[in-house]
């Protein structure tokens, strides 16, 4: 029961949550949380509609937020949860903030950092698939909402 | 005169400006000024150390500045002024707001965006070298000081 408790799908639960949050407020849903120690210590969602700003992505609020509550701008300890690939912005944000493990849902083939190349922090550690198909299906419920 | 008034070295003359702000609060000394229809619409200048957030590079505190100021996150009608060449973060921060050209004053080899390929939306044009030696030479400076 303790590991799946504290599995990586447990945590990208949480992001899923967040994720659900955007698409009610008709933002491309996608969630965030980081984690330090088994803990939560930041939640966010993509909000570039509402804030009109394109750095507001989910996984750059919740860095910033997660820097907050460590007082430390390095999260050296922390694991990023994304549902969805990160894009170039955030993950050279997370190699800034030296995060430990990255770990995201659905593969994003035309936005995602992947195809330039490993864009992370030499230590941090990639882990994906996780949760995809929830991810992803987010995703294209969003946008057949955006066509009709 | 005009000519002069509104080159690009003028504008980068700015953003150096606030790299020296960075300069004299002890932060990494790069500045940014983002500029609308010959107009200074944002000034900032990286704050990654009093902010212990990563995220604020110069480049990011200009872009929302600048999407606050004309209320759209796309500022395709922008140019954005850096003194140093952008990281991989901040490049795919003007991609995603489509920023109409980025100036920057000098390379940089190690962490600068080009060694992963052009980052840069395609409708985004770049120019280089604007002021590249003053720009370089703050960074040797902050960096001189440091090592003491």
């Amino acid at each position: 029961m303790t590991l799946s408790l504290y599995s990586d799908e447990h945590y990208m639960r949480e992001a899923l949550k967040q994720a659900r949050y955007a698409l009610a407020e008709e933002e491309i849903p996608i969630g965030a949380v980081v984690v330090l120690e088994r803990q939560i210590i930041a939640r966010a969602y993509n909000q570039t509609e509402k804030l009109r700003d394109v750095t507001a992505h989910a996984e750059m609020l919740a860095l910033t937020a997660a820097a907050n509550y460590v007082g430390n701008k390095y999260l050296s300890d922390c694991t990023l949860y994304v549902t969805i690939e990160p894009c170039v912005m955030c993950a050279g944000a997370s190699a800034w903030a030296q995060v430990r493990r990255v770990v995201y849902g659905a593969h994003e083939e035309k936005r995602g950092f992947r195809r330039y190349g490993n864009l992370l922090h030499p230590k941090t550690e990639l882990a994906t698939g996780i949760l995809a198909t929830e991810s992803a299906e987010l995703m294209q419920q969003f946008f057949a909402q955006k066509r009709k």
